[in-house]
């Protein structure tokens, strides 16, 4: 018997043919309609998640993973207004990369098209559920969704409003798929699915990225870990490098884009050090030093190489004085995850050095590393942000959902 | 113990932080130091292979793989030109993409930077040793080429030349690394080295991409497999779609880019027909023909479901009489690898739906599949036909073995 995960993504694939051929305007008007029909419905959405919810307290989930799961009306507001925003976003589909004229007289332009069909496999909130599904939708693609299983009963309920949305509309229902079985074995049957789906992205923690990245033999966009360092040089201005890196660790410690580990120049003030550590301190943050940063700080407990390597999403920052750029670049490359990496510094020439030589995502001078994302970068949406090298790196919006097509017109030519 | 694998391509990932710095002077001077070191120590080339031809005899190689394993003064003094060809190409690494200023004052910047290290699985022809080095160093990469147990003495003798040649110039020895481990495990480490190796690419058949795709977890850029088709519509120019469909098959058969199957609209003219076929008959081609294509070409062997998804990279065709531009877009859809497509006709409409329709690398209208090619397109130099929607899609030029960079400036930005 066909599975459910092998029977949906056929659908999606046949859709497919259709969905890559509408306009842009089309495509709009999918996205408005389920826009509109997630507001109209959202009585529908609110009782679903009342289950999940319910299911969530009695298998006694987090407070801080019901706070993610549950919907209200603000929040489905935010969800449909999400949408408006990426109607106004323009369509990369069709766009042309290059045209190239060869002396036979062909006649060849690259232009962008949509990858297909794309697999989504994502933890709790439900939010990705509409968020996904939309920015794939507007590049022209079709998507398999496979949410956790703890928001089963708020993504039955969207996608059955979002398809039912699209009834009325250019494009096929059968675009948005639901993978409905919670056992893992559904996960690894998405990630094996080459000729069905043409690409997989995962978005959540640590082990459901590694579990995808191990195990596809369908191509995957990788997303996730973020072991950011900021850099204060000998000549970083003091005010400047306090707020960088108290920007980094502090204001949200949650995300990949925040910092872990502050390494700073032996010749930078102490004073200036200690003061920094006492501001974060107030903030609630605990510190692992090394050797000469106990010695400053007595008491505070010691980094180990765990610690160093290490994504704490937390209250919690590795503080490391080093022997000049060299030391700080050795340690960038042992420890970082090549996500989003600063240098405080007023010098010119140690700012090149950084930029020209960590091997990162995002690489900043004298601004905070939480700044990798895609809205900050004015992409006006995001996918997620790229830890790879392949196809995309950083933060994702919609071109990195397309791939490309050589069109090639002639007259007659043919190869001597 | 450390195997030869993890110790090599650590190397190599060492030596990946100073190749990355270098400018395109310097690694153009390491690119003629090697062609001229292969030039100056050709007779030691020709002993090693000579032990590889010895070998290959004496386990019974045939003598199409003997053929193509042999090098000589000229096949030598080719590869050595292939590398100065790469020293002509503009350098990918650097260029700018992207320029961003943000409301807030950061100036972003995405540029194209090296890859990092990237894994070469290939088989017998020992100047895939000399091509891809040159194409990976070329780019800022080092290298780490696993080639076919029958040139191994080829292959170690082409590395320790190019390495020697490379202790006289900016370029550390370690960019190039040669797996000698001839067991298919050394293959199987080298797809799981993640962390070390940046991308993996195979080059050679079917099932050597097959066993990369299928046990990577490192990035693979696909190459390979093209079951092309060239569709004859209804108002095609007979004396073009002759030519077209000759070239496609019987020009260079072996090849990805040549055509396996041959859809003709019913309504085309069977003289026309006839006489292609007839015409290419002559030069030896067999023909697998539908229920319409036998009653119109008695004796001919009906085609299987499996003969039209075969690439019988040989002289063999498919011929599938279909009612109109729909029957052959399903068929391509169904039985085509998504490589290179081509319709002949004089009508303008067909001729647009079946260019945005294909879901291909490569769309024709009115010219011969075999131009899917590096060199054809204006490229210059080619890696390989990427035969997947990630990252590159096609015929791939040196822009393909790049990643890319957001440098981020600011004056103390943090994010509110």
């Amino acid at each position: 018997m066909i599975s459910e995960v092998r029977k949906k993504a056929t659908l999606a694939q046949e859709a497919a043919v259709a969905a890559g051929r509408l306009s842009t305007a089309q495509k709009n008007d999918a996205l408005l309609a389920i826009a509109n029909a997630l507001l109209t419905r959202q009585e529908e959405i609110l009782e679903a998640n009342a289950v999940d919810l319910k299911n969530g307290r009695e298998n006694g989930t987090s407070t801080s993973l019901l706070d993610r799961l549950a919907l209200n009306s603000e929040r489905i507001a935010g969800i449909a207004e999400g949408l408006r925003q990426i109607v106004e976003l323009p369509d990369p589909v069709g766009e042309e990369l290059q045209s190239i004229q060869r002396p036979n007289g062909l006649d060849i332009v690259q232009i962008r098209v949509p990858l297909g069909v794309i697999g989504m496999i994502y933890e709790a909130r439900p939010n990705v559920t509409v968020d996904a599904a939309g920015l794939c939708l507007k590049t022209g693609n079709c998507v398999v969704l496979r949410g956790g299983s703890a928001a089963l009963e708020s993504n039955r309920k969207i996608v059955e409003i979002m398809r039912d949305a699209l009834s009325g509309t250019a494009l096929p229902q059968d675009a948005v798929q639901l993978i409905e079985d919670s056992d893992r074995a559904s996960v690894n049957e998405m990630l094996k699915l080459n000729g069905l789906l043409d690409v997989v992205i995962p978005r959540g923690g640590a082990s459901l990225i590694r579990n995808v990245v191990e195990n596809a033999t369908v191509p995957v966009i990788e997303t996730g870990a973020g072991i950011c360092h900021v850099f204060v040089d000998a000549s970083a201005n003091p005010g400047m490098a306090a707020e960088i890196a108290f920007n980094g660790k502090v204001q949200r410690p949650s995300v990949c884009n925040s910092i872990e580990t502050l390494l700073v120049d032996a010749s930078y003030s102490s004073e200036q050090l200690q003061a920094l550590i006492a501001r974060m301190a107030e903030a609630n943050v605990e510190f692992r030093g090394c050797e000469r940063t106990l010695a400053l700080l007595p008491g505070t407990r010691a980094a180990t190489e765990e610690d160093y390597a290490t994504e704490y999403n937390d209250y919690i920052l590795n503080v490391r004085i080093v022997d000049g750029l060299d030391e700080a670049l050795g340690h960038i490359r042992r420890y970082g995850t090549k996500h989003s990496e600063c240098i405080v510094t007023e010098n010119a020439d140690n700012a090149e050095r950084f930029l020209h030589e960590v091997d990162a995502a995002a690489v900043y001078h004298n601004a905070s590393t939480r700044f990798t994302d895609g809205f900050e970068f004015g992409f006006g949406a995001e996918i997620g942000i790229s830890t790879q090298k392949l196809h995309a790196r950083g933060p994702m919006g919609l071109p990195a959902l397309t791939s490309t097509k050589f069109r090639i017109i002639g007259n007659g030519q043919v190869r001597g």
